[in-house]
């Protein structure tokens, strides 16, 4: 990480940005593949837009023009303007986007958005108050079929498991059968019942029990509730024998665990041993109504989720017409800012150039750019010396950045020479010719 | 445009950012093949640092957290934070980034970077609030050679002339040459002179007059001075007879014709036609102290420049070292706006998607799904239908968002085929061997 004189948020070093670049031209190189169109929206919202899923007033980021507030502090301040926020994630702008743009757009609407968001957060525990995201996805008008809860996750799960980083395992379960289950056990207060689930990893299964006995739950309605929780499994088959065990009965029940089932066996034809049914994940937001997903990446637990997302009946509404949608998203800047400090991936330079031209002379200056103009129409990334200081210099200039060629024009008369400073190999080579190993064109990023 | 609520705060339709993303990778590739670094900044300054270029207060937009201001209204914020701001340009945080980092970057240190900036403005005449910037900058640590304020106006000469836009010009002049002239005639206050002529387009030869006269230059001193403003010509030769007759002797005025012609020279042996030296050049920025730069294109004046910049001596000092520059700034969202609002270039179609497959039943959506995951390992992006509607109404699907072919499984023993839906071809297929013409695998940008 670059150093910064304000917490909360990151920044990187030229090699740091390197990977950050690769980890998103691969996300982008994913979701394009799969058919999502990319969408940017802007970084500001009006409060109402912003407050209207309540509960989140305490990470917006106000503006104000800093002339206004002079103007406001003299008393000359007339007209009232609409306050606006950063907005926090990419969901709500997303909404905004789909309602004003309805007329346009074709649906189902599959989209990725990958921006920055800010949040107010006390900046401790290594959360960012600037980060990007990566978002897909997707949305009906009216109505959305069920596959798509099975696609999405599928997208994700492939989009970071091809990427060179630890295994990364793709929580799944449904809503519907923890309201199934709630429902047949005869449990009414669902949301108590979830939030008390969701800290079962934090608090354990006493510290749920208590909680979930103060919100008026039984004990004996808790015990099956713990049951539920401890179910885990890749396997559709298990999944069904283990909400066997449970002895209940629900259509809801039954849906669910059909709909996490179906998700299941897709998952293992199309990308086996990502997938697992977890059926204490609850996901805190309410708007959730569907299948919901975490994703932890392996020896990085401790990082939470890294990709999350669900099903959701209404992601907006303009008063005629409702756009239910599934949609998942992953928190770029953290991922990478573990990826470059671990570190699990490093770049292999530090500069986009292959080549250094080397300068003999400043008044042959020209002949090192001409040089340079060449191996570019190629598509060769070069940078020319600074100064015609004396060649060793020259050469520790590339060694510092990690450029592993430099180039020699000749003298009159003599052939231009290129050697690989890794290697010292120095051999004759022509600029309209020459080509560097595919895998030294641009850095690389590599696994530490 | 997509329709959007908040006005100065631009936002595409899907095609419309494909466009955007286009010139905004098309940046990227030139920038990298001349060497140059990628880096962001975080989007927030503190308020000292934003300020401290002076004059510009009436631009920012300043932070505070929604909670922080409700508990200040209830008499309860106790603790003072930093006021913060967002960035109007990219300048401001490259200098503070260099600083913080100058122990870890090598120099000269040659960055570009992409990225929002925003400016509280009324958006009226087309401004924008939010907007993106590209810019590139190189800095030396305590010295940078005349050779950078080459290069640099013609990295962005190439970048812009390279894009399927109306001819774009680069406006160059030097500050040492309006500083030279200044000072062989006697003239003290330059600035009053520099800030005169840069309005010889907008008020006319008189009105410059009229002006210079109030700031004490005296009619003789204002001929000239609008005299040497006439002088325009990509040639050299033709800025060196300009000059001279205008009969006037001062090292300074030598060393910045000098340097303006170097400039030329090899503008016109590298990109013929592009770069033009026009002696009104101005600038507003005070900072400039060499080469300054402007851009227009072709037919679309009234944008005004489109990419600006120039050298400074002292971008940023810490007390023991400053950072001399040469810098150019692309103003991405104001070109983009217009080449699509035009129209200038157009997509060829709405989603990164080349092939739709068809489903001709929910219960065989599986066999689909395995075509799409054959093609998309191949690197051909595709959508699978949404649903197994009949197959005219899967085809609209695809007609309506541009994608070129439809896939059709075949039924049970019988080949799949795939439709080019342009010119009606359908042929039989296999997804493991077909693929569609290199020119519809992506999105073309195409001239309108």
């Amino acid at each position: 990480m670059a150093r910064t004189s304000l917490s909360g948020f990151p920044e990187w070093l030229p090699e740091g940005r390197i990977v950050e670049q690769f980890v998103l031209d691969h996300l982008r190189h994913v979701f394009e593949l799969h058919g999502f169109a990319g969408i940017e929206t802007r970084a500001v919202e009006t409060l109402e837009q912003l407050e209207s899923k309540g509960e989140t007033s305490k990470e917006i980021y106000v503006l104000d023009r800093l002339q206004a507030m002079k103007e406001a502090e003299a008393g000359r301040r007339s007209s009232k303007e609409r306050r606006m926020g950063l907005h926090f994630d990419l969901t709500v702008p997303f909404a905004r986007y789909v309602i004003e743009n309805a007329n346009e757009l074709d649906f189902p609407f599959k989209r990725y958005q990958i921006q920055k968001v800010w949040r107010g957060e006390r900046p401790q525990d290594g959360r960012f108050r600037e980060f990007t995201q990566a978002d897909i996805d997707v949305v009906g008008m009216g109505e959305l079929p069920f596959h798509y809860e099975v696609e999405l996750p599928l997208v994700m799960a492939e989009a970071l498991s091809t990427l060179p980083i630890p295994r990364v395992t793709v929580l799944v379960n449904n809503r519907k059968v923890v309201q199934g289950v709630c429902e047949a056990l005869g449990v009414t207060d669902v949301e108590a019942a979830l939030r008390g689930l969701d800290k079962l990893d934090k608090i354990g299964p006493e510290g749920v029990a208590a909680e979930l006995a103060g919100n008026g739950i039984t004990a004996e309605q808790t015990a099956t509730l713990l049951a539920m929780a401890q179910i885990r499994s890749a396997s559709a088959e298990e999944i069904r024998q283990g909400i066997a065990g449970l002895d209940l009965s629900s259509e809801l029940l039954e849906e669910g665990v059909d709909q996490l089932c179906a998700l299941l066996e897709s998952a293992e034809l199309r990308l086996p041993g990502v997938v697992v049914a977890d059926l204490k994940i609850a996901r805190g937001l309410d708007y959730y109504t569907g299948s919901v997903y975490e994703t932890v990446m392996e020896g990085h637990e401790d990082l939470g989720s890294i990709c999350s997302g669900g099903r959701y009946d209404s992601l907006a509404t303009d008063g005629k017409r409702t756009y239910p949608g599934v949609g998942l998203s992953i928190g770029v800047s953290r991922l990478v800012s573990r990826l470059i400090s671990a570190p699990v991936l490093r770049a292999s330079r530090k500069v986009p150039a292959a080549v250094l031209v080397a300068v003999t002379d400043e008044a042959d200056r020209h002949r090192s750019d001409a040089v340079a103009t060449a191996l570019r129409g190629r598509g060769i990334p070069c940078d020319v010396a600074p100064t015609a200081a004396k060649f060793g210099k020259q050469i520790k200039f590339a060694d510092k950045r990690g450029i592993p060629f430099v180039w020699f024009p000749g003298a009159d008369g003599e052939a231009d020479t290129v050697k690989d400073i890794r290697s010292g190999e120095q051999i004759e080579a022509v600029a309209d010719q020459w080509m560097p190993a595919q895998e030294d064109l641009a850095p690389r990023v590599e696994v530490c």
